[in-house]
């Protein structure tokens, strides 16, 4: 699901830095929401970057926060290969995480948009809020033309859960942006060994 | 796991570089609110993961934000060795860092759940607003009815110090999740030496 | 700085070791809105820090969110030849996150003052809120007298959106003040091996 | 003004490897509201650790936010020798960041208390809004009677620089804590090169 090709050269470079073995596999750590009919999961996934030739990185993949909905087929039990996917995008997680208790939204992706099986494929999100605020109804359509098949999948989620939801979504935020790639990568020190300081005259920065 | 993983290859590296034996050390820094008849300490309880024999990496045991009451036996003086102690899931963290300064709540555990002794020990723990919103007041009830004992501490908390436990919490929480980890230890640059673009085509991804 | 100064050392130990090739570049992941008349781009700008001869760090240059405002010029294209700039300080920063759905903001500024144009141009940035909060126009007006020319951007901008411009600034207001610095690169642990402990009777520190 | 004993034990342990030469050093960047009659500068001052025998580190001196005001003697001139400082704990940090803009505060420091001097010297913080909730008046009273002296400082800070500083202080608070410690530093990976399970039955655990 992910993209781990940089790992491969990594492992090119230097076999035994321990750091590449590991960094080269996926971590599971989604945050599911078991319910009766069905059970709803949130994965981030992270933006992929391609490095340009000046060794620059660019993003190539926006993040976005993964929705999985399978539904139970008894109790406690949910048929994994039924699972149906819903990727919001930063936006649409901003959305979610200025939702208040009395408000409620939708979004509507078509999976097969620019190719030719455009409008074939429908899938709509509904997260719509209880009246007395106390928690929302997560739910997702999908009707495929294709397959002539149309699938519902209910789940309902407390303040609780979705505060939950709301943290880790703004947690992951910067994150599926890439703005942590920023931070983290960035060498801001000027001088070092030279201890040369670097001009102050941009525009818009010396104000 | 990336500074852990990370001190295995220094220590190959460079064996006695001190970072190593530190990481694998717990680090206490646990948020107590000292009160007259009992104390009240807060400590995050990261998630465990499991290696799958493909490398990857499973949580095994969800986080928690760990609980703490002490009874009082003296003036500023706890009787460590009577502590009883209530683990917030993600969820239970969730319904406190969405409290508002005039909401209660109130959560029940079972330790012994699934085994033998279910239903012989209650836990109770309560969050209860002041009227006028000017804090809370936190308790512990634990009924044993193997040992014939019940327990019970009493926690005023004023508004800054749950400001406090809701911004620590709300910092955990995606700790606690484990999804910390699915930030920090993913390689997600695409591309590197051979500079290929990962393809873009998968389902829900590209709309 | 931890990132750099990291790769420096790796690269003697493995030349061969990729991640310091890329922690010396620059990462590109702008947060942008398309709109119709022109597209809004978000980056943030870390601060820049001076080594003094004590081996200090010092912020050399304060670090930004910069606003970049492209106009259209036919659908989905944007000329970036023309874009114009508008870089906010922490405290601009500050009052675009504690923008509440019914407010509004604008800013000056001025990129040459302190020079002997100073006064010659002039940015004015503004953030109105519709009247039913949902969401906002953002435009940047610049009047250039030494060249005669006037140019307007005019962005809107959805609640959704707004949402991640919040949540990510948030995220990047420490960055851009330098205090993630101050987290990463200070040695905190007082002892080691010799387990002395330091004393604790600093003004302000023992109350 | 911090503790870096522990960078010591690093440069014997490897003296080439150049995270220890960095990290033993200050890093200043703090927050400043420079202001007609007093400046206000904001820095965060992490908490030091002990490692005890065991290895395990326990916090040994709690961080803080330090405030800073420094009187005005001309314009945009301060006279730093001048300066009082005011050490906000973390419940303190938690009545900041947790002030609305209609809300009020006020604490009391005796730097010595504890000593033979206390009660001689007297701090009063106060953070005061604006009746319009368009900002603050933050000033500090230094009362000191071994010299005989009094000083009042009084920065006037806009709603503005205010959400500058609630986000920054909630950015760290967490660390001012040592709970930023607690999740870099622990190994959390069970398993590994033995691919072992822990045991879940720690009590409260495994609900």
């Amino acid at each position: 699901m992910h993209a781990y090709t940089h790992s491969t050269s990594f492992s090119t470079a230097s076999k035994s830095f321990s750091v590449k073995g590991t960094s080269a596999h996926n971590v599971f750590a989604s945050f599911d929401i078991f319910k009766g009919k069905a059970a709803l999961s949130l994965d981030p996934v992270l933006p992929t970057f391609t490095k340009l030739e000046s060794g620059n990185l660019v993003v190539s993949r926006r993040g976005v926060v993964m929705l999985k909905f399978t539904p139970a087929i008894g109790e406690r039990k949910y048929d994994w290969e039924k699972k149906q996917v819903f990727a919001l995008s930063a936006t649409e997680v901003g959305s979610l995480i200025s939702l208040g208790p009395k408000d409620s939204c939708e979004f509507f992706h078509d999976p097969s948009m620019k190719s030719s099986n455009a409008g074939q494929v429908r899938k709509s999100l509904s997260i719509k809020c209880h009246a007395d605020g106390s928690g929302y109804l997560v739910s997702l359509a999908v009707v495929n033309n294709l397959l002539k098949t149309k699938e519902n999948f209910i789940v309902p989620v407390t303040a609780a859960e979705f505060a939950v939801m709301k943290t880790a979504c703004s947690f992951v935020l910067p994150h599926i942006m890439g703005w942590d790639r920023l931070m983290s990568n960035m060498p801001t020190v000027v001088g070092g060994q030279q201890s040369k300081v670097v001009p102050q005259l941009l525009d818009e920065w010396d104000r």
